[in-house]
């Protein structure tokens, strides 16, 4: 990790700057990140209409289904014209309800600091989270606990790259899950001040996470700053359920963002083609978005999907296909036509080790997400086997690509560009730079050293014991959680944080485990 | 492998072509790749005239040493300023001879159906070549044999999205170095009736492939047809010697197409600092594009370059890292900026083994390359460890990595568009698109379904035996290789290449190993 690159450049030089570039791990959390880099639009503007057209007929004449009373009701009082649970929704109304979502907006960290702007240019990255199981720091695959969940927690608080701590990284298979939601969201507020997501397994746990947010942050705070993310998945094709739209409710009356989130397996709960999947995917999506703003004119939310396409040889959901690629460029597109802030999913892969699949796979996903755009970098580190489990190894690994793309996405830099081409002229034909004073300036800031990656000849990384990367980033792991510091946390707010989860625990039955009423 | 994606659509769907898929393995090449994707460009108008304008500087100023009596003549005649073996090119005359060279050109293989045009947005995939070392069918590392560069030859034949069978993709072990080239260029051209790649270990050995060129296609012919290419790197900083200065003549003479490619190792032997170090190499490439139109008028050739970065820490060479990310989107630019086609390096790295750290380092450099606009895709297939060995089961995935970015490259499709949308209506919120006439009709080509990742569950995974991708690619290796079929070289030529190749071998002393004279 060079994160190091990030600080002032300095005249100390040499053998003992970098003696003390091995030798201090830099834990701070990089900026907000500003992409830089160009866009990849892969549709013309007539194209983009195309879509915007197609989704519009979809959502006036198929109409989406949303199975909940309240949202109906909602929706009637709108002016939308339903039959039964399905919502006609006209693109004028539509136009008009999604016109009020801010472009941007500023997530509030628990440490001001770590605040950060989503929207536009502005986007962060956020750890993998959903897993049943992990792959542990003896890389054993298992179910997780309470424990394994903080040490997430305390690497992503110690990742600079990771922008969010998330929230259930990986379930907690020791605590019922009736009140599991608790517990995750405690385990998000202490062991990091990074911003956080929000449970919305029902709509009762989403208000719970709110409670909890407005003891850390106050109530009314929160009516002018969004402190949380909730995550709403869709049912493609076009349906809400009652879940997902009362969560959706209790993030939006508190003014706190929602990710509108089709859940797509392209061929399978789409049509069997690129850009008509975006369209049906686009309506789903505008008619949640409109609809967080029948809630609260005016709140921030978030276009959302989850992306894979279906393999029609096994039906298995893939990841890393080019389709996927050019679904999140498009998308990228008709997030930006609305002007609404986007989220797509960072590291998916089907790989069930950590192996070159893995590598793959993350990669040609990161670069993907990076050039089309996106803002909330969703799902960017851990994620293995189609999200089954979290890889520990992994989760170290895909955190140092997030700097990769980090430091990509700045674009280059060019202050020092008048005197490193002096440079040339001093050095002249045949010679090297290693000595150069410029280079004795810059080298910590020049080019990214993967701490991850061995680059050393075969010869030597045999004699050191021909360590293998899984092995190399869980014995970072180690390093890191040796040296974490947790941070502090106001005494009053922690013990009303544990007194509220004391309550609800003794109100919510313990044994009422699948209970989605809790 | 979903090249059947390419095929024309059918009715005939379902269960009955889904086996077929299955069975039938389609080994066609893809044709010439059409990069349609929006070029990366993190330069403005202005960055791309302040990186020309110090290129122009150093050309003029510092000079570029020629280390060559014949090219320090071809320059004084053509009118620069030679300061002994330090030749200062003034802008006026490099614009003046860059100018001639082709925007674009149509390679020409011994298979009509496999000529491929090159520059603007055409491009092609090309193996990596020169590994002193593979790992094999069993995964074992060992120097290469003739017999083992005749199998990749013919990997190279049988991977669609590979364009051609470049040259020496591994160093033949079991026969003199002196004589090398000969068998070397005989194995690219009877394996494979795609375009190869010529050596140019020596200007004799240069002489020698362009005379089977000859025989191959005529030597008349080639003075209109470019039929191969040759690779010259240069020492930077701003050095060209005597062995690469003679290859490139012999190539220019007969009007075939070099790569001019400045071996950069960013912080070694250019500025610590990315523009910079742009600025170095576009010189260094300029002196030797402007040479290739000295030699000849009009002659085709390539802008080309070797980049990789180095660790401060180590010293080792690095791949995959978002400086040579941004350095390739920044030479694309200043080749489109002078109208040249120009090569780059894909899928480099330096893992030791085919483990996940060799996965990031390919996708992020092959998703660099096509975001890039590269044209001259080289080293696609096949490379680890710092180019030290070439993989067999590295090199069959980065093939299909290549027709993924190919797919990708290819944008979304639009002419089904109407009648999927329609089929959304067809179906309907909560339904599913499995049996719609559109999935049935389309699923072949609506989604890339790699072969080479394993997409089920881990119980079925692990039920089949739990092969990870090392064992499939091996697996699929020796399908391939079991039902290659060689492509039909005429007998005549066949046999005046053989003889050209005995009389040489008489010629050549054997023993004289090391003797760059041949």
């Amino acid at each position: 990790m060079t994160v190091a690159a990030q600080k002032p450049r300095t005249r100390a030089g040499g053998r003992a700057a970098r003696r003390s570039l091995r030798a201090a791990p830099q834990h701070d959390m990089l900026p907000g990140l500003e992409n830089r880099l160009p866009h990849c639009e892969v549709m013309d503007g007539e194209q983009v209409e195309r879509i915007d057209a197609a989704s519009m007929d979809i959502l006036e004449n198929v109409g989406v289904v949303f199975r909940d009373d309240i949202a109906l009701a909602d929706w009637k009082r709108a002016g939308a014209d339903l039959r039964g649970d399905r919502v006609h929704l006209d693109r004028g109304l539509i136009r008009d309800l999604i016109a009020t979502i801010p472009s941007d907006f500023t997530y509030h960290a628990r440490n001001p600091a770590h605040n950060l702007r989503l929207g536009g240019r502005h986007s962060m990255f956020v750890p993998m989270t959903g897993a049943p199981f992990l792959r542990d720091l003896e890389g054993k695959r298992r179910n997780p606990l309470l424990a394994d969940l903080a040490m997430f927690h305390k690497l992503s608080h110690m990742s600079p790259a990771l922008h969010s701590s998330a929230h259930h990284i990986v379930e907690p298979y020791d605590h019922p899950i009736s009140q599991r939601h608790l517990r995750i969201t405690y385990s998000s507020m202490k062991y990091s001040d990074k911003t956080f997501m929000g449970m919305t397994t029902s709509p009762k746990n989403a208000e719970d996470v709110l409670e909890m947010c407005a003891v850390l942050f106050g109530a009314e705070f929160m009516e002018t700053h969004p402190v949380t993310t909730g995550n709403c998945n869709g049912n493609s094709p076009l349906v809400w359920d009652e879940t997902m739209l009362g969560a959706m409710r209790a993030f939006c009356r508190r003014n706190q963002p929602v990710l509108c989130s089709p859940f797509v397996l392209g061929g399978a709960n789409t049509p069997a083609s690129v850009a008509p999947a975006v369209a049906q995917l686009n309506a789903e999506a505008l008619s949640a978005l409109a609809y967080t703003q029948v809630i609260r004119r005016g709140c921030p939310a978030i276009y959302g999907h989850y992306l894979s396409t279906v393999s029609m040889k096994s039906g298995a959901p893939m990841a890393g296909t080019p389709e996927i690629s050019l679904m999140n460029f498009m998308i990228g597109q008709m997030a930006r036509h609305y002007g609404v802030p986007w989220r797509t999913s960072n590291t998916l892969g089907g790989a069930k080790t950590f192996d070159a699949q893995a590598g793959y796979e993350s990669a040609t996903t990161l670069s993907a997400v990076m050039h089309a755009g996106a803002n909330y970098i969703w799902h960017s580190a851990g994620w293995n086997e189609a999200g089954m489990h979290c890889d520990v190894a992994k989760f170290i690994v895909d955190a140092e690509q997030c700097a990769m793309a980090y430091r990509m996405a700045e674009g280059p830099k060019w202050d020092d560009f008048d005197e490193a081409v002096a440079a040339v002229s001093d050095i002249g034909p045949g010679g090297h730079y290693l000595g150069h004073p410029h280079t004795q300036e810059n080298f910590q800031r020049a080019f990214f050293m993967p701490e991850l990656f061995d680059n050393n000849s075969i010869e030597q990384w045999a004699a050191e014991g021909g360590v293998e990367i899984t092995e190399r980033a869980l014995g970072k792991a180690k390093k890191m959680l040796g040296e974490y510091q947790e941070p502090v946390l106001d005494a009053a707010i922690n013990e009303a944080l544990l007194d509220y989860i004391a309550r609800r625990e003794r109100e919510i039955p313990a044994a009422d485990a699948l209970n989605q009423d809790y």
